[in-house]
């Protein structure tokens, strides 16, 4: 009935995605040490801040001095985002950055211009002379987002035909650069997705590139996040962007910190693999220890549950 | 792949479980305001509140009076709780309550004592007598909840062979009565429940009861119930509890008022089934009208997501 992967691997977005949407800017000895707390955990690729307009997103403009002070543990990946050559140099100069060459695509011009400042044929254009630059410096493509894949609130639904469309684009371009399409990461940006759009988006994408993998990185804008994970699990996939305690979500999303969900939160969405017997590698209460400093440091109640409510095998008696 | 049910009924708690969990006592003018928004919503079952200790429960005492007080819509069935003869009487007692004779099972011994004061076997015992007081009072059984039916914090997990001896034990109970067997309604009073045990459990109850009818009651204590409200849906279950804003909860799971979460949220739940293309007959934009006004009196911010981030019909271009 189901196709469960044995083992999934959580990219923790938190400290990147998470503090980049609060207004407040957080002060860097605390994200570092939450990045430590998350890597005790046993989360292998964090995403530790973003490589962007210092003007535009000033939460994260100390984000190389934040490479410098994390701890490093052995066979974590401690990587950055970015929009633009000038991000990818800066992530390259930054101290022992894991560096994730992206693709970065969008499926919404008014959300392209929001958030990138260009329309939507200029992005994709664009990923050429990413391609080039990345190689220009010794580097493959590792990763491509595609962004509001199931909808935008500035534009409405998006047809699974134009994720497509996108796809065969990127496959094109993977083509005339003689590179291997890369894992592909498809963002719910605005909390449109619901459990079966999840199955015949992964339907449709697995008709045209049957042996990539693919990713999920879901918001829990409308509470259906976790649903949306576990429609995933059932179609085999095995890689999700989560952020712990439930942070981030989406900045142009137009909710901003009115109490709408961010991520799907990492310890939410570990616990339930753990219960379905899926294996994670991590730590669930080291997450949770994670999760409550996070807490702590937002200084509101965050959205998880198991942050407050913990997991099980406390109270099982057979253990 | 999945066998969705055409149309899901969604039984509101929010007027009982959620007040009931409360420590405040709150107005009984604000409990009918809540409730003739949420006739207004569309919804057919209501649990108005509960016939049970005004010692112990004293949030729940004026609940008489409170049938005194809502408004009625036509074809709305206005229900209450008791956990014996004595509430069952004031319940027949009062102004225009839809009796829902109901039986009560227990997975988990410490539970019951905590629950009912007595032990389970007692309890179980009980049962006939209910039915007797029903039958003289010129009823039959409408609903049996069986909780704890996935695992409980004072006794650990819950093995589904339990959970069938006591619908076993039911059986017997309505053979010897020449009674039909009522809905079976399955509650996850402290969130153990996942997706997948679900699945099963609504297996094994099929393999018992096949033309039986059986509802959810989940829990969101630990973020999995939208994810186990699908893994229903998928089995074919069209009868939920759940509690608007997701207010409520178990108040003897040890969590009471400290974040963690309380009932599925009826207005999140119902925007799952819209948008997987299942009808529920309810105005999603009056549930969330609902759900902010059970926010503004209950004075703290509710874990419903749809409360706080809106549908999505607003957004689509093409309505």
């Amino acid at each position: 009935m189901s196709d469960f992967p044995k083992f999934v691997e959580f990219r923790e977005e938190g400290p990147r995605e998470g503090f980049q949407i609060e207004k407040t800017i957080y002060p860097i000895e605390q994200r570092a040490e939450l990045i430590d707390l998350l890597s005790e955990a046993g989360l292998k690729r964090i995403m530790v801040g973003s490589f962007v307009s210092p003007k535009y997103v000033p939460q994260m403009a100390d984000t190389a001095e934040l490479f410098n002070r994390i701890k490093r543990s052995p066979g974590v990946e401690y990587s950055a985002m970015w929009l633009n050559e000038k991000g990818f140099l800066n992530a390259l100069a930054a101290k022992d950055a894991h560096i994730n060459p992206m693709l970065l695509y969008y499926t919404s011009d008014a959300f392209c211009r929001r958030n990138n400042n260009c329309t939507m044929v200029e992005m994709a254009a664009r990923q050429a002379s990413w391609v080039k630059l990345y190689k220009q410096h010794g580097y493959g493509v590792e990763t491509v987002g595609i962004t509001t894949a199931f909808g935008c609130n500035f534009q409405g639904e998006i047809a699974l035909s134009q994720v497509l469309d996108v796809v065969r684009e990127l496959m094109r371009l993977c083509e005339e650069n003689e590179i291997p399409v890369p894992t592909v990461n498809i963002a719910d940006t605005m909390g449109w997705a619901n459990p079966e759009a999840v199955k015949r988006m992964i339907d449709g994408l697995r008709g045209l590139l049957p042996e990539t993998q693919i990713g999920m990185h879901f918001h829990d804008t409308r509470g259906l996040g976790i649903a949306n994970l576990y429609a995933a699990l059932e179609m085999g996939i095995d890689l999700f962007d989560s952020a712990i305690g439930g942070l981030g979500g989406c900045p142009f999303g137009g909710f901003g910190n009115t109490g709408a969900a961010g991520n799907i939160a990492t310890e939410d969405s570990v616990f339930m693999c753990h219960e379905i017997g899926i294996e994670t590698g991590l730590d669930l209460d080291k997450l949770i220890v994670a999760a409550a400093r996070a807490e702590e440091i937002i200084g509101r109640q965050l959205m998880s549950r198991v942050l407050h409510s913990g997991g099980l095998n406390r109270f099982r008696t057979h253990l």
